[in-house]
This record gives structure tokens, C-alpha cells and sequence, in this order.
């Protein structure tokens, strides 16, 4: 590696400013062990006694030392290069780490001004940590400069990607775990450097911090050769510098060393790819840190290894209050760092020291960037109403939603070419999902090779596609965490491979909602398309609609869920889920040509009510119904109308309510979610004591658990899909889940009181058409004519 | 790269050889357009004409020749080294390529002998493909020899690398494409070779396909140099061979002798383990294929480059029913493969073909590994009532369940040392998750270098972590498909992270269930610990218990849920999973001391019935109860019977009855699972009238949507986790909740008829019970004494 390339008898640093430096590191690994330990004598002005010992020792030793040492470093350059840098801790559980830091260079007192620069500040910055009430130990919202909490690890890299997307004077310094390191998510986010632009994007600047263990563990990348790790990254498209020691001062040295030279690497590439149009993907450095697990941390305890090992993963001297010894060698450690000789009378970090951090926002802990809501803009957005889809009659069929949708996030893209603030995420699946049109007024972008037969890809544009779930989602999250908007467009089924990422981002949005200094930022849009019912090229596996089983775990107030009919109901949905501000949106819409129900002014008096009867399809006129037929989703609903024809027809005294529900949050409570219907309003839709055939895009007891407390719960009758599927047509794979049309008339006539040989008779005659069909289709393998050249007649 | 050892002069094949290999290869490529598009004229006996052709054109062309090409080359290696070994179909969508060899090798005919070894087999064989009630375009259950399907991409190193663990005869060919290989989780399975025991274990031959593209994109891969692409394997550890090319003659002379040279080294590299103990970690073989997209394809469509692009992806002729060119084209690439030479007259493969393919088990799509139900042998289980908590009375504090769980597992190592056949996975989480004892009699299988300092780490080992559940998940369905048995530990929380991998598993089980021909395998054991309700360490982050609600997605038939609420419940259920077949078993256990509270007899008789009043605490004796007090998971239950105490101290005269669920499926009815009680004996414990109020472990709506039809559903008032939490401890937890002791009284009080004063001054003290905890616990960081202290008193 790069390693010999580092002068180590050459003194970056002065031997005044070698000195400060120390003192700073000193200072900042004295305020994570403070966290992790004090109650109270934070200066420790006084000999240390059981009493001042916090009541639950918590925390995360190992990865700190080292992640205080970067955070200083970093600081030096960008002072000494004038930098707009933020920093994301992979290893989140170094909270104390970055908490320290922010409190030092003065941000922290700024935003929580009952943590002051004093001693009663650091008495409450220890105790605060960890502590019921207080924050907790990763790099949490609560943290000021954090859009990266990392409790669970795996996509450090992918924000800070995320992050400098579109942001070309941005620096993201990454600091990624030798734990992290193995997940999944982590190993393939390498190869982001294959997608960013040297000209339009910032830089990210990666941080491998091996120090060789994980919870109880070895970690890989510490266990392999140099050669093997040097390999592993000039493999991945990285320029790897090592630098591995334990040595402070020598570190100190060799490390503002390598931080000058990556830092005049990193504006080489720019300014290269600035002033010539560089054919070439460039090699941007990266940083590999090998230091001591738990560095200047206890070498023994209790006679067994602690600094170097796995035993300073967490709290390395367990028992200071109840063993002598113990808080013995917690006193030398503490003072080992000569807090008398960092803080000042009144317990103020010393000026001299503290000016070796960057001022104002240039301050890591300040960066407005890791606030994203200060410098979010609001999307221009053309007039969705101008893309609908003008049926001449109802039912008409239409392209294919998606396409349609397409066109209007084409021009969202055009609107917003200049702002440069909106992006469209997906793997490999935007023509997939029908959203072509982007394509006229952008591209693919793409830093690795183009060659002539390739579509749609070039160095600048506004789309990114990789095989990666973990990274659209990553990506997306960290361009949203730093005021931008965008769209992450994914397989239905596939989704639920970012289940968790989603989970973590919910959280965050909860906690930031409720911490007054965090901006609101753009809400994540995941437009779920190629769904459970149209499996017509894949089948079983690729049919999963239970990602709103997921999300709606979540809080209300931040999780909704829309399921739009029509491609009209799809755009008047998306542009408000483009203008909405901090949820997750999750859409879900077909891409095949399927009927279209409602005009433009129907379908956005729909959406923003959300759910309603559809009059025009319902025969119920100025009295109540015999039967309420619900539905939500594009095939329910197609199945659903089928279902309502064949009854009107064949019952035409039947008096029918047609229920369509665009935005599942209203079935809840009002108690329940802010969309919530109340019961009054939900009775008026479903009556009280009417059957209720309910055809869903899901899994059916979803709308149980939306529901379960409405007072007519006790009637409703839930289809929808239950895991029988294969590859075969969307009305086929309705009638293995028992939600064809044929199937809904049955519900319906089992719930009625008996109306005599009308309704036996129309039993039998879809019984016969579900034979009928089976047979058909398994001898011709497309559906029987009536189903495929049905017409809605309204 | 190796690809300069390669003499590309010298014959490895005959003439003959190589025209018959080139002859077996035209012909798989044969059945795979014709499975595309031929619904009659199998041998292209008649001109083709549209009615030849299928109705829907499905499929996915681009990866199949490749993969043919490949099966090809490994059959020839099995029969000349007389190799075990199976095939793993990473691009799963290349399923026509498996169907097509495993046909031509006889073994599809031995299983469905409706597809016979002649021209009416043939016709069969090509419409069932992507037909309804047909077969799947993946490598799906239904394919003989599959043991992985490949619908959601991203397994397949994971599952071949499981599939060999204590497999050392057998060897995994793992075919990896391009797309795939851009995922999270393939990107890190590289790494498994660091755990990977050359004596004890067999050897995965990765094969990497660079066919260039994906869907619509280039393939990240596909587009670095050659350098790079070298180097990053080297650095993963591996020693690529690289062979490029797109002359079939060429290809098949060069690749015969790379697959001579990888089995050469790959038994040194065995041989020399098992005569040396060699300290090295072995550098395996792998391949790197690269061949054109869709290679003997098309090379034009409609003027458009087809053959080594992206439009080989799917189907690349479009139009053959309706656009006469497209049909001549057709035609003439069908007639290519010039099947009158590959076929008898009566449509059966030429023997001397044939006899290309290994014979018996040694087919690939015949070898019992790929059916790992036929090689399933029980577990050998000691009997677990001897690791019983014995508690001197009820309530007494246990050392922490999961902590005497792992004396259990520690025996089931022991006893099943020779079998080889059991092993526990995680992500460094065994020792976190208290399974200590498990390091009495083995260790972690590690194959890196080992440092005086570590602990637990051996080359040989039946545990095996690393940080990354992906892993974890998939080198034990591996392990389970191939026929062995073993257990998961995981956080709760981040079982998430493998949503989408259970879901995939479990449909998997549900199809294999319904082919006779596949055995049943071990049940997938998943055990969460470190739960929700224990986040003393780490907040919020970690907390999510809503895997249930994935899992219950899934068909009743193969998912089961359990929630012991102590020691002595785990044991039995634990014992129960180990002895399952064919499910996926998720438990719940607490890892910290917690109070126990049945006997080993009662546990067994409690976890027998899966659920069950605790007559112990109730004081309804021979009457209905006032209230039933439900509880599942370790904390509801502690918290419940806490609340009881207080009632029945206050109200003696309230009748309580408590009811205990350990079995989650227990709650849904005997329709919805196999489990599911009828409503009688629902309406037996829950009562028809009777206010129920319900502590539960995960999201409170769960409990709704399980018990929503029941008949006294709507006095039941569930309490559970609502997405409220930070550090703190245990108790604090449920309050953040609403499910403690003093919230669970509140409830009790607030359903019950005006019992007068004595109720509202009961309220009352249980809100300033509240008030007193919050203040405490912010004051001093821990529970006040009289929880701290509390004890049950029965």
C-alpha cells in the first residue's frame, strides 16, 4: 500500500502544534471515558470515591481513541484547507467519541446550552450520556452533526455517497467499523466510487478503522494480509493509504501527514476533472487506520489483556464502585490525561486548544449539511394534472400507470435541472418499472466505461441504478438527510430487503421530529412497481406485498401508505407525496396497461379525500346499501368493479356501495394516525351493519389490525394475497387467492339472506366459470376471452 | 490474472470429444429457446409456423447459454475426477439452462416421468416452462438438483459455502452473474473462505459470469479492468482464473483444461491439509467466465445489436406469432443448434451424448445433497429437563434464560461431535446473547490467522459468527437444504436485516412441501435475543420486534412463533425446534437474570399446550374470572404478574385469571394454523364477556390481527411496544410503553364496573406510583428499590 510513501521523519506538525494536537486528543479521550464513568468530580479535582461513579457503566470504549484521533485531524485540515467536511461514524456505538468532539470545538453547548462550557456542563455531559432521560450511546439524532446513527451497521458509506451526490464542494469523511466491514451493505458500497462524478459531486473520504475486533470477535479485514487488503481496495477502485501504529506522537505526525496528501489528491482529481473532460474514472484515496482497540485505555485488568483486545469493546474496568483496585486504575486512567492541564479554572475546554478546531459552520458538529432541513428547497414541480390520462369512457385502458407517471417525473427532473436537487434511485429497474420517459431529459449516471451499445448512461445524470436495494435506499437516505428529494423505485417483493434500513430511518425521522434544532427534511418516496399480482415473467418469488405490515409498525406520524386505483390517482399521489415534508411515502402501482376510472378532478378529489364511495360504479343512490364492495390497490380494484358488474346485472335489486381506499392510513383511527377516519365518518362509508367484501393489495389481515375496532368490523370479509402464486396472468393469480371477480360475487351472496333460486343459481354459474377458467388457461396459457376483453359499463 | 497459465494451444480435448461437448452444448441451448417459445414442432420437424409458438414469450435467454456451457464443462470434470458435486444457479432467472441439463442427463424424466426422454416429453417439457400450472422461470423447487432458486438475488455464495460446511467429499460449483454480484450481501459472502476448514470441510468453486449487463445497465463488474477485477479477488482471498471469449471451439478446449487445472488445485490444496496441518489459510480456485450476453443468440434484431447486450436479456425475438421476420429469424436460430443431429427419431437424446453426463448420483440434478431431506438424520438430543432451572420458589431470579439454554446447546455439540451435523450461526453475538457454555466444548470456525489474545477461535469449530446476519442466514439454509440441522442467534432487532431472506426461505418450504419426490428438511431456528424490552446498552435503535410480523405473512403450514416466558419454557421449546421438520421456528428469550416461574414439569406441560392459565397466580378458582390478565414474552409476563400482585393485595375480592401464551400461533384460529384453537376452547380461557387485558412482547396490533374473529375480541386490550424507547432499563421500558405493572392496573381498573372508592384511590396511587419512577429514575439512573426488589409472592 501507499504506506512507504509517507515520510515519517518529516514534521508535518510543529513541535508546539504536535504538542496541541495531543493535548486535544487527550482532552476528547478523557471526555468519552468521563461519559462512559462519571457521575460527578468531572475535573477530577478530587480523589475519585465509588460516589462519583455512574450507577450503570455503558458504553463503547474500543472504537473511540481512534475516532477521536480522526475527528482531530480532520479538523486541522479543514482549518488548514479552508474545507466544507462532515463526518458519519460507521461504528455508531463511538457516540461518546463524537459527542466529545462537538462539545469541544463549542457546538454543543450552542444547541443544548444546559451543557455548558463549565464544570456543571461536563457534570451533566457525563451524566447525561447513556442515562435515562439523556442520550443514548451511538451518533444519534440527538447528536449535533450526525445524519448517521449507525446502532445498526452497514450503511455509513452509502450516506456519505448519499451525502455528496450533487454537492461538489462537499467532503464526507467516512469512517467505517472493521465490523461494519463485513455486513453486506458495506462490502458492495465500495464500488459507489463507480457512480460519482468528480465534476458534479463532492468526495468521499473513507476511513477503514481496523482495530481488530468486533464484540467478541476478530474482524476479517484486521485478519487478512497487507497485500490481501492492499488488493481488496485497488481491486475495489480505491487508492488505500495505511497507516497503523500506537505510537501518539508518531500517529500524530504521519497522520497530518497523509491527511495533507489526500486532501491535495482529492483537489487534484477535481480540479483535473474540472479543467478537462477526463475520460477516466478516477482513483480517489482512501484511509486505512490500524490503531489499538481501546488506545490509551487500561493494558490489564484483573490480569487479563484489555488495550489491543476485544475486552475494550465496551466498559474495560467493570467494577470501580465495589473493587478498589478497580477505581484505582479508573483514577490513573482518567488522570493519565491530565484534565488540569486541558480545562481552565472554571472548567472551560483552553482557548489555545480549542482554537485548533474550525469556526462557525465550518465546524463538523455545526455543518449545515448534517442538518439537511436548513438548506432544503422545495422541489418546482409542473402542474400533475396536465400528464393525466383523458379516458373517453370509464374503464378505458390505459398504457400502463407507470408510464404515465413516468412523464410527469421526467419533467420533475427537467424543473429541477438547475436546483440539481432531486434523483431517482433504483436497481436496475427504472425501464423495468415503465418509467422511460425520465429518459428523454436525462441519464444514467455512470463513472465506469460507456461503450456504444449502452442506453441511457452517461458521466452526468439524474438517475442511479444499482443491484443493490441497501444502496438505493442508502443513497436516497443520505441525499434526503442533507436537504435534498428524491425517489427510490424498487420491485415490490425486493423491497422488504430494506426492511430494516427503512426501520432506522423511520426512527430517525421520529426522534429528529421531536428535537426542535432539526430542520424537517424531504420525505423518502419508494414507489413499489411490478407488484404481487402481475407475475406474468417471474412468479412465487417475486410476490410479496407485506412491506406495509412493516411500515406501519412504525409511528403514525411519520409512515403513509398510498395504494392509487388509476394512473390519474398515481400522479395526483406522487406530487403530493413530492411536496410532503418528513414521512415515508410508500406507493404502489402497476405498470401494465389496466383500466382507468377516474377523470383528473375525480381522481384528485379522491386522493385528497383518500377514500370515498365511487358513485358512479356504486347503485346505492339516497339509501343504504345491501353490501358494501371495497377495495384498494389497481387489481383489487379492477376485480372488484368486475365483481360489481356481474352483480348488477344479474341482481339488479341489489343496492351496492362501491368503497375505494387510495390512502390505507384512513381505515385506522383518527386516535390511531393523524389520517385516521373518525367512527363516525368510517360508519358513514361501511355502514354498520353491513356486509363488507374488502378486496386488498396485501395481506388480508392487514385490514383487520387497520380495523378491528370499527363497529362493523364484525361483517367486513377481507380478500387478498395469501401466498399462492406462480407465474401465470394477474386475473389467474386473483383466483389462487380466491379475489377474482367470481370469488367476490360468491362472498357477496354468501352474506345476503337468502333471495331463492336467483342467487343459487348465480352461485353455481361462477362456481362453473372458476372450473372454466382453471381448465382454460392451464390448456391455452393466457386468460379465457371474457376475462380478457372485459369491459367496464357503467 | 491466471489467464496467461492457460495453454490455449494445447488439446486438453479430443476432436471428437470437443464435437461431441459442442454437440451436448447446441443441444441445451436448444431446449432453452425452445422452452422460450415452442409450444409444438419440438425437433423442428415442420417449418415453423405461429402455431408453434407459445402463446406468452417468457424467460430470460441472456445468462442461459453461458450457464449451459458451464454445466457442460462440470459434468465433464465430475465423470473424470469422479466428483461430488452440485450446481447453484446464482441468475436464477436461467432456469431453461438447469431444466434443459438436468433433462438431458435423465434425471428430470426419473422425477416427472410425464417428461419423457422423447418427442411428446420433449413438447411437455417445452409449454410447462413459464406456463400456467407449469414451472417457474427460476431454478425453483420444482428443478431436481436445485437447492437455490435465485428469484431475489444475492445467496448463492452463502448457500453453496453453508452447503459444504462439514460436507469435505462435496463440491458446491457456484455460478455467480454479474448482477447479482453488485449486491450487499454477495459482496461479502466472498469473504467466507476465512471460514472455510480445508480437512473438514468440501470446497465451493465460484464461477463468476460477466455476461455485461443486468436488466438494462452494464454490470459494474463487467466494467472495471481487468486489474482491478484481478486484484479485488485476489484481495477477497481468492486466485481467479480469467477466461474471455466468445468462439465456442476455442472456449470449450480452454475451459476443459481450466476446470482440469482448479480440480488439480483444488486437491492439493486438500491433500496438502489433510497430511500437513498446514497454519495457512488456503488461496481456493475460482473462475471468472466472461462470454458474450445471450452468446449463439441473435445477433440483430429490428436493426438492433441483440447477441452480447442488454436486449439478450429477456426474450430477444419478440414478434414471432404476428412479424413474419421475426419468425424466419426464429427459425433459422433454432435450426442452428441443428437438433435432427442431436435427437433420434423418436425425439431421444443420442446415447452417445448422453453418455457425456455422469451417471446415477453423480448427475447434478440427481445427487441426494440438493435433496438434503434424504441425507437428514435426527439430532441427538440430550434430554433438556436436566438443565432445568430448579427454583426453590416461584419468582426466584434465574442467571438469564438464554444463559441455561446454552448448557442445552453446549450438550446438543457434544452428542452430535461425530455426526457432524449441528451448528450454531450468528454475527458475533453468541457470547452478547449469553450462550457462553457453548465454548466449553467447541469453538469459532476460523481459518485466519489466530493471535495469542483471542479467544475461542479455532480452525475447527461448530460455531461460526460473522458480522453479518446476511451470512449467518444463508450458510445456514445451506446447511439445512443439504440436509443437517442448526440454529441462528441473532438481536431481535436486526433479524430484519433478513426479511427478505426468510420470506424467500419460507416459500421455498411451502413449495417443496407440495412435491412428493423432495424430503423434508430441518426446521430453520431462529433465536432473538438481546429484545426490545432490554436495551440497557444501546436504545432505540434496537428495539424492533416486529419480525413476527414478516413472519406471519408466511403460510401457517411452515411458520411457527414461541415466547417462553423463563428458563425452564426455553428449554422445551428449544427441544421442541431441534426435533421440527421443515418449518421456520422463531423464538423469543431474555438474556439477563429474570424472574422464573414454572417447574421443568410445569414448563413442559405449559409449552406442551402452548398456552394456559397459571391457576398459581389466579384467584378465579371454579368460577369466571372478573379480568383475564394475558401476558406473552419474558418482560409482558414479569410486568402482568406484578400487576396481579398489586390487585390481588388491593382487590381481594377481583378474580383474576392469568393466562400465559408461549405459542403464538395458539391465538389465530384452528383454520388460520394448524396450531389455532377452535373458539371453544379460545372462549374457554379468554372468557366470552370478561375484560382481557393482554401484555404482549411485540407491536400490540399483532394481537388484534391473530384474534380478530374471536368472540370476545372486542373486550380485549392489548399493551406492547409503540415505537417508544431510548437507553434505559427494563422497567423503565414497559412504562415508555404503557405495558408496566402500574399501566396494567390502570387498565384492569378503568374496564371494571364502579367498585367505589377503593378503585379510584387504586388509580390514583398508581399514577403516583408513575410520577415517582420517572423522577427517580431520571434522578438516579436506575428503577427505584421497590422495583429493583421486587419479588412475587404467590
Amino acid at each position: 500500500m501507499e504506506r512507504e510513501n509517507i515520510n515519517t521523519a518529516a514534521e508535518t506538525l510543529s513541535p508546539e502544534v504536535l504538542q496541541k494536537i495531543n493535548a486535544y486528543w487527550r482532552a476528547t479521550n478523557y471526555l468519552s471515558v468521563g461519559q462512559m464513568y462519571l457521575w460527578d468530580n468531572p475535573l477530577m479535582r478530587q480523589p475519585l470515591k465509588p460516589e462519583h461513579i455512574k450507577p450503570m457503566l455503558l458504553g463503547h470504549w474500543g472504537t473511540t481513541p481512534g475516532q477521536n484521533f480522526i475527528y482531530i485531524h480532520l479538523n486541522r485540515i479543514i482549518k488548514k484547507h479552508d474545507l466544507d467536511m462532515i463526518y458519519i461514524s460507521g461504528p455508531g456505538h463511538g457516540g461518546p467519541a463524537i459527542v466529545g468532539n462537538v462539545y469541544l470545538e463549542g457546538t454543543y453547548s450552542e444547541v443544548y446550552p444546559n451543557i455548558s462550557q463549565d464544570e456543571e456542563g461536563l457534570q451533566k455531559l457525563f451524566k447525561q450520556f447513556s442515562f435515562p432521560g439523556g442520550i443514548p450511546s451511538h451518533v444519534s439524532p440527538e447528536c449535533p452533526g450526525s445524519i448517521h446513527e449507525g446502532g445498526e451497521l452497514g450503511y455509513s458509506l452509502s450516506h456519505a455517497f448519499g451525502a455528496v451526490f450533487d454537492n461538489p464542494d462537499l467532503i464526507v469523511a467516512c469512517v467505517v467499523g472493521d465490523g461494519e466491514a463485513e455486513t453486506g451493505p458495506l462490502a458492495t458500497a465500495w464500488h459507489s466510487n463507480k457512480f460519482l462524478n468528480p465534476v458534479t459531486d463532492g468526495v468521499v473520504l473513507p476511513i477503514l478503522h481496523l482495530n481488530g475486533y468486533k464484540i467478541a470477535n476478530p474482524a476479517v479485514l484486521a485478519r487478512i494480509s497487507s497485500e490481501e487488503l492492499e488488493q481488496l481496495f485497488k481491486g475495489y477502485g480505491w487508492k488505500p493509504y495505511l497507516i497503523e501504529g500506537d505510537n501518539p506522537m508518531e500517529m500524530h505526525q504521519i497522520m497530518a501527514q497523509l491527511m495533507d496528501k489526500v486532501i491535495e489528491e482529492i483537489k487534484a482529481i477535481k480540479n483535473n476533472a474540472v479543467e478537462n473532460t477526463v475520460a477516466e474514472r478516477p482513483i480517489w484515496p482512501m484511509i486505512i487506520l490500524k490503531s489499538p482497540k481501546g488506545w490509551t485505555g487500561p493494558k490489564f485488568v484483573d490480569g487479563l489483556p484489555v488495550e489491543g483486545t476485544f475486552r475494550s469493546h465496551q466498559v474495560p474496568i467493570t467494577g470501580p464502585t465495589s473493587n478498589p483496585e478497580h477505581l484505582k486504575q479508573l483514577e490513573d486512567w482518567l488522570k493519565s490525561y491530565k484534565p488540569e492541564e486541558l480545562f481552565n479554572e472554571q472548567g472551560h475546554f483552553l482557548q489555545e486548544l480549542q482554537d485548533l478546531a474550525p469556526k462557525g459552520n465550518k465546524r463538523m458538529g455545526a455543518n449545515p449539511h448534517a442538518n439537511g432541513g436548513l438548506l432544503l428547497k422545495e422541489l418546482r414541480l409542473p402542474d400533475f394534472r396536465n400528464y393525466g390520462f383523458e379516458q373517453k369512457e370509464r374503464g378505458e385502458t390505459g398504457p400502463g400507470d407507470t408510464k404515465i407517471l413516468g412523464k410527469f417525473i421526467r419533467d420533475v427532473m427537467l424543473e429541477n435541472k438547475e436546483q440539481r436537487n432531486f434523483r431517482l434511485f433504483g436497481p436496475d429497474e427504472t425501464l423495468s418499472n415503465k418509467l422511460n420517459a425520465v429518459f428523454e431529459v436525462t441519464n444514467r449516471q455512470w463513472e465506469a466505461p460507456i461503450i456504444e451499445t449502452d442506453e441511457f448512461l452517461k458521466k452526468d445524470g439524474r438517475v442511479i441504478e444499482m443491484l443493490s436495494e441497501h444502496q438505493c435506499e442508502g443513497w436516497l437516505e443520505g441525499y434526503l438527510l442533507t436537504g435534498r428529494h428524491g425517489l427510490f423505485n424498487c420491485y415490490e417483493a425486493f423491497i422488504h430487503i430494506i426492511d430494516s434500513m427503512f426501520n432506522q430511518h423511520a426512527k430517525w425521522l421520529k426522534v429528529t421530529a421531536e428535537l426542535p434544532w432539526r430542520r424537517k427534511i424531504a420525505s423518502l418516496n419508494i414507489l413499489l412497481a411490478s407488484h404481487v399480482w402481475r407475475q406474468d415473467h417471474n412468479g412465487f418469488t417475486h410476490q410479496d406485498p407485506g412491506f406495509f405490515d412493516v411500515v406501519m409498525n412504525k409511528k403514525a406520524s411519520v409512515i403513509r401508505v398510498y395504494l392509487p386505483p388509476d394512473a390519474n390517482c398515481l400522479l395526483s399521489v406522487m406530487d403530493h407525496c413530492f411536496r410532503s415534508e418528513h414521512y415515508v411515502n410508500v406507493v404502489v402501482a402497476g405498470k401494465h396497461p389496466a383500466p382507468q376510472w377516474l377523470s383528473m378532478e375525480e381522481a384528485v378529489i379522491h386522493c385528497t379525500k383518500g377514500i370515498g364511495i365511487w358513485t358512479w360504479a356504486s347503485n346505492d343512490k339516497d339509501s343504504e346499501p345491501d353490501v358494501v364492495m371495497a377495495c384498494a390497490g389497481d387489481v383489487p380494484t379492477l376485480e372488484t368493479l368486475a365483481a360489481v358488474s356481474i352483480l348488477r346485472e344479474k341482481l339488479p335489486n341489489l343496492k351496492i356501495r362501491v368503497v375505494n381506499v387510495v390512502d390505507l392510513m384512513k381505515l385506522q383511527s383518527e386516535k390511531a394516525h393523524p389520517h385516521g377516519l373518525n367512527d363516525a365518518d368510517f360508519d358513514m362509508l361501511f355502514t354498520k351493519t353491513k356486509p363488507v367484501i374488502f378486496a386488498f393489495h396485501g395481506y388480508p389481515w392487514l385490514i383487520h389490525r387497520l380495523t378491528y375496532n370499527r363497529s362493523n368490523h364484525i361483517n367486513l370479509h377481507v380478500r387478498g394475497y395469501k401466498e399462492e402464486g406462480t407465474i401465470t396472468t394477474a386475473f389467474d393469480m386473483t383466483v389462487l387467492n380466491d379475489m377474482d371477480r367470481f370469488h367476490l360475487v360468491q362472498d357477496v351472496l354468501d352474506r345476503l339472506p337468502n333471495l331463492g333460486d336467483e342467487v343459487a343459481y348465480l352461485k353455481q354459474e361462477m362456481q362453473d366459470k372458476l372450473i372454466e377458467h382453471n381448465y382454460y388457461i392451464r390448456k391455452n396459457g393466457v386468460d379465457m376471452p371474457e376475462i380478457r376483453n372485459w369491459e367496464w359499463k357503467g
